[in-house]
This record gives structure tokens, C-alpha cells and sequence, in this order.
């Protein structure tokens, strides 16, 4: 009989605890063998839970109970959650996780526990969710040269940007909509700063080089300075404005990971992915382009990920090999290339006097402003053209990327 | 050192070669070991190959070889193709195809060879090419109870009906302009009417109930039937026609799988998704809905998906645990439901005297010919609705369900 134990019991913990007996019958036969969960961990009172007798305060019940080989960790944060969850690979258990934080910060240290222990850290829920992208990037996709990764990765923002592009409505509304509706923390600050799609690019940039990258190596860029001027200027180009997170291969073998509001062309799928929904582009060599998209957030979508990683582990009773491809720590200077490097086409808004017309743009709309979008140029052009036009007169209102994949 | 056979040096076979040779360094590191092709079977001779030392024609030289732990089946067809595999798998040896009509004909019988023999049988690259979605679906989504699965498993018939729908061609041009373009064989029956399609969904209705579901028990309808008249007004009703294969569980456990021209709602990520890209969404009660888009069929692609299994395979040397969700044979007519109990809704393009109205249509044109969309109905009912508009005077020139999901 394989034991399971689940740290915190907020909304994936309980998502966890309510699909697993949902469906136990049919996760028992696919696992092959009796399975229980034996604890749920959690400083709160639940006496008057159904599951109150597996419900403990103390992580050492978990830690010093040989029975439990899986532990499924959904407290969230990188303090009592990075504690416990090095406590238990120390003691040899194999975990999963859906705390970006977590992977994004403490990733290198916690693979190499694991790798030294003998036991598996899994992190598949710790991006987009629902959505199969961890497995299916390092074992269906392994024979692929990964050349460039971008999607939406964030899904408060993605709700955010949606009623703006589709009901006319301005940020601070959406903002407040999505609050009410529970998409958005009281500080929506993670997820409208970009941080939170910022973790994910970084966990996928880690898979992707076999190197720790690090949120601090991530230019990030949120969405709180997009208007609904620019969301129809977009849209009059025949583009969505989305938050997309992307990490894209240098030939030198560097990366670009970043975070930033971008054009996205109706060609591209991503510029259809509404509502709370994320969704993953992958680049490679073999397979071209392969998307992954579902629900990025959310109890039950969250708890799938995080069961399917344990089902996985008590089916195989495997040892380290899952995680073979894993990243170790390094310094990021050495790998990550300055963002200023990466060359896109450019979208721009202007005000003002200037008389600067790039060869080549693609104007949108020549009024009161003047509104284009240029060829391919890198960000360092980009800022010069701007500087160009700053002393020309005029003021540049936005300057956005377009994704070119 | 771990050695592998390719069998076939086709399109896909010589893809696989290709492939693991242009990404050996980075393949390697993620096995962990060495590993290289000793043998490619084909019957042609390719002296002018820079492998020709590895050639052979003679599949005793593969089965006999204990050094041989990996083969990868690229030959297509289950005649050839299933003697080699099962002569593979009987000796031990792991075996991965990119075959869906050997899997769809003969996977139950190839999965408990392999389950005897404690070795695996893959086939990630059977369906949707380069798409994860095997693995996915019996892995990182084993703890969602799969209610409905729906996508479009076949490049080609989306081409065609891509050209018909953007390009305002014909299907005769379309089809002629796919065998051009390499997408259509010159005998396109097995695309057009739907055959392709559905031994796919097949391998994945099989996979979602543990049974094997065998082609005879899918209902089959290719395109051949489609005009542009009715491409346009589906267009009007704010849909694509697209070559769905589907799968819907119902209540009592059995369930229906098809594959029909069906009409795709623009909400729907599916209805934009041209050109021979293939796409399935998968729904569960876990994750509501995960969608995964990626090339369906050509060189790499394909290759890439052979090669993940090949990886998986020599990375973990598991032993029958990874096709652990397996299916088993059974009597089809126990699990699969007579497909004119699904439900959806109807669209129907009627010319004729008719002036039969059902209730609750959503009329899209009344002129010449009277064009609407039922509400949900059976296709018993709708067959009934078909019955007695002919008997009115009427006749049904299109009927085509609305893709509910």
C-alpha cells in the first residue's frame, strides 16, 4: 500500500484530496496496486472535514513515517513550503509540486536533493496548470533541438486583457472584475507585474538548457501600462494584445527568456486563447511548432497535474529517472544574453511633433499620432529609434513587441 | 551502449535517422548513455547511403541481435509491419511505431505480447504525428475520468477543407492541389473518406476505456459529400467544417466514437486550425479541457515522436511499466453505443417543396433552399427529421452535425 501525503489543504491541496477519491477507483488501476492519502498538513482546524483524521499541524508525522513515498506539496510561497519539502526529499520521499515560486527559486537545490536521495522531484502543475507541458517538453519532445518557447502563462492577466480587447473595458475595471470573480488576489501585483508568468518561462528555461535560470535574469514587464487605445490600435493590425512569456535560443546556445505585453496576429492561436486560459507554443527542430493549451489555474485543473505526477511515481516506483533531464545551478550571466539583443518587429505609438518616419514601417494609423509597426529590429534599436524620436519632438506612448513565431 | 533498429527507411525511417543523428550529442545526454542505430530493414538498397553499412534486409538479423533492445517500426501497413513487430516483441526487444493501422488494428494483441514479455509497446507517433498526446493522455492526465475527446487527427482533409474554406477552391481542385503538394496519396481514399482518421481515434478511444475499439465499430464519414455551398454557410453560421474524430463517454460507461465533416463554432480553437496541422482537445473531469496542435504527419514530426519513445525507452529501460494502461481485447459491441444515439446539434441544407419548420432553429438562409441548425438532437432524430422532410416534398441536401464541446 503506497501512502500519500499532501501539504496545505487551500484550493489545489483540497482539489487534490477531492480528485483523487473521486476518481480512486480508476487512479487505483492505473497505478496498479492500493494507494491511500494519510495525511493533509495544514496549520488550520478542519475538524469538521470527512478527511479530519488524516489532517496534521506537525511536518514531522510526514518526514518520519516510512510508509509515505509520495508527497504532494500545494502550500505555495518558498519559506515553511521550501523547508518541508526539502525535509522530505532529505528523508528520501518523492514530491510534486505545483509552487512556481518554489521551482522558479529553489529548482537546482531541490533537483540535486532528489538526484543525491534517490527520489523524484516532480513539478508538472508548477506551469499552466491543467496543461501537460513539463512531460511532454522533456520526454515526448526530447529528440528535439527546443529553438524558442512562447505563450500565455498567466491566466488573470490573459482575463484581464480579454475584456479589454472584447468588451471594451478599461484595465482597472477588468482588474476589478476579475477580483470580484476570484481570478485576481486582493494585490494583483504577481500576476499584472508579469512575476508569476515570469517563474513559469523560468522553469520551462531551466528545462529547456539543463541550467537554473533565475527570476532576476528575466527582463519582466507587466501589463498595467496597456490602454485600451493601443488593445484597438492592435486589433486595427489584425493583433491581440497578450502577456506573453517567451524564452527564445541564441546560435551562440545563450537564451533570451522574457516577460512582456505582446502583438500577437490573429494567424497565431495564441491570439485566440480567451478567459483564464493559458496556452504554450514549442518551437523545435523535429517537430516545428506544437501548442499546448487548457486551464492554467484552478482547483481541480491545478489538481490534475499534481495527481498525474503522482500516479506516475507510484505506478513506476521509479528512482531519479524521470528526472533525468534536470537542471543544475549556474551563473546566469553566462548563459542568459542580454534581452536588448532579441530582434522582433516593433510596434510603436507617438505623440507629438516629431517628423520621424522609419523606412519601411507599417503605418496603422496616421492622425493626432502616429502609430506603426517596424520591421524586425532589436530592442537596443528599438530604445534608439525612440531616443531619435524623443529629441525629434515627439514622445513615444507605447512600444510593444509582435511575436514572430 | 544501447543499440537500436529502424524498420522502414521511408519518409519517417529516414526522419528517425536524421534526426537521432543531427541531435546524437544532446539525444545522448538526455539517455544517459551510449546509444547508437546498428540496423535500418529495408528491401531497397541504398548503397549511395552514408549508413549502408547498417542496411540489412533481413529481419533475423534484428531479432537474433541481443545486442538490438530498441526498435522502431517506420514501415507502415500491418502486414510486413506486424510480423516484424510481433517477431520483435516475442524476442524481448521494446518496440516503438509510428503505424496507427498496425495499432489500430492489432494493438491489443502486440500490448499483451509485450506485457508477457516485459518489454513496451509505443506508439506516441501513431496519432496526431508530432503532438504529444499518448503520452499525455495516460500519464499526465491519468487522474481526470475522460469524458469527450474531438479533433482533427488527419492533415490532409484539413488542407482541403482549409482551401475550400479560405481560397474559395473546390474539393476536386483542393485535392488535386494536395497530391501536388505531396499531402495526398495518389489514391486518396484512405484520407477523404475518413479511414485515416479513424484508426486514429481508435488508438485513443482504446486508450480512455483500456478496450480495444476496433475500426468496424466507428462510424465513418469522410468529405468527399462537402460543397463549397455549404462551407460558406457554415461560415454564415459562424463555423468551419472540419474532418472531426471524436469520442464521447456516456453515463453508462460504453461510448461512441465517430468521424464525420462536422461543423466547428469560431469559440472553438479547432475551427482555426489550418493548413495539414492536426489538433485534439481532450475533456476530463479534472482538467475541464486541454487542447494539443502540433504537425500531424511528415518527416521530422513524426520522427521526433519515434524518437521520444526511443529515449524514454533506453533512458529508463523500464519494463512494461510505462504501458502499464494498456487496453485488452473485448467484444466491441459491449463498450461502443450505436452512434445515432449521440447528441448534438443538427445542420441542414433543404431544397424541395418542404415546409417543414422545427421548432427552435436557428434559420441561417431561407431562400431557394431553407438552411438551419437544430437545437441538441440525436442523429435518430435527426435521420426522423431527415425522413419526414422527404416525405413532405422536401429533400436533404446536407446534414451535418455541430461540434458540442
Amino acid at each position: 500500500m503506497s501512502k500519500i501525503a499532501v501539504l496545505g489543504y487551500g484550493v489545489v491541496g483540497s482539489g487534490v484530496v477531492e480528485l483523487f477519491y473521486k476518481n480512486k477507483e480508476s487512479i487505483l488501476k492505473k497505478i496498479g496496486k492500493d494507494a491511500d492519502i494519510k495525511y493533509i498538513l495544514d496549520i488550520r482546524d478542519f475538524s469538521d472535514s470527512p478527511y479530519k483524521d488524516k489532517f496534521t499541524k506537525d511536518i514531522n508525522d510526514i518526514v518520519n513515517d516510512d510508509e509515505v513515498t509520495m508527497v504532494a506539496e500545494c502550500m505555495g510561497g518558498a519559506t515553511f513550503a521550501y523547508d518541508f519539502v526539502k525535509a522530505c526529499l532529505m528523508s528520501g520521499k518523492n514530491v510534486s509540486t505545483s509552487n512556481k515560486e518554489l521551482v522558479a527559486k529553489k529548482g537546482a537545490e531541490l533537483l540535486a536533493i532528489a538526484k543525491d536521495k534517490n527520489c523524484n522531484f516532480f513539478f508538472e502543475a508548477s506551469v499552466g496548470g491543467a496543461i501537460p507541458i513539463i512531460r511532454p517538453l522533456h520526454k515526448c519532445l526530447a529528440a528535439n533541438e527546443i529553438t524558442q518557447i512562447a505563450g500565455i502563462l498567466n491566466g488573470t492577466t490573459n482575463f484581464i486583457l480579454g475584456k479589454m480587447i472584447n468588451d471594451n473595458m478599461d484595465f482597472d475595471t477588468a482588474l476589478k472584475m476579475a477580483q470580484q470573480l476570484g481570478y485576481a488576489e486582493k494585490d494583483p501585483t504577481a500576476d499584472v507585474e508579469g512575476h508569476d508568468a515570469c517563474r513559469k518561462i523560468c522553469i520551462l528555461s531551466s528545462l529547456i538548457t539543463g541550467k537554473h535560470i533565475y527570476p532576476e535574469s528575466v527582463y519582466t514587464k507587466g501589463i498595467t501600462d496597456i490602454t485600451l487605445k493601443d488593445v484597438k490600435l492592435a486589433g486595427k493590425f489584425g493583433a491581440a494584445i497578450k502577456l506573453i512569456a517567451s524564452v527564445r535560443k541564441l546560435a551562440d546556445g545563450k537564451i533570451i527568456p522574457m516577460v512582456s505585453p505582446t502583438l500577437v496576429t490573429y494567424d497565431n492561436l495564441i491570439s485566440r486563447v480567451d478567459d483564464v486560459f493559458n496556452a504554450v507554443m514549442v518551437c523545435g527542430d523535429g517537430i516545428d511548432r506544437a501548442l499546448f493549451y487548457g486551464r492554467g489555474a484552478g482547483k481541480l485543473p491545478t489538481a490534475s497535474a499534481v495527481l498525474g505526477d503522482v500516479i506516475e511515481q507510484l505506478k513506476t516506483e521509479g528512482r531519479g529517472t524521470d528526472t533525468a533531464q534536470t537542471w543544475v545551478d549556474c551563473d546566469n550571466s553566462e548563459i542568459v544574453a542580454d534581452y536588448k539583443n532579441a530582434e522582433c518587429r516593433m510596434y510603436f505609438r507617438v505623440s507629438g511633433a516629431s517628423d520621424i518616419r522609419p523606412e519601411n514601417i507599417e503605418i496603422i494609423e496616421d492622425a493626432d499620432e502616429l502609430v506603426f509597426v517596424t520591421q524586425k529590429i532589436s530592442f537596443a534599436e528599438a530604445d534608439k529609434l525612440e531616443a531619435s524620436i524623443t529629441s525629434n519632438g515627439g514622445k513615444v506612448e507605447a512600444k510593444l513587441p509582435v511575436l514572430d513565431i
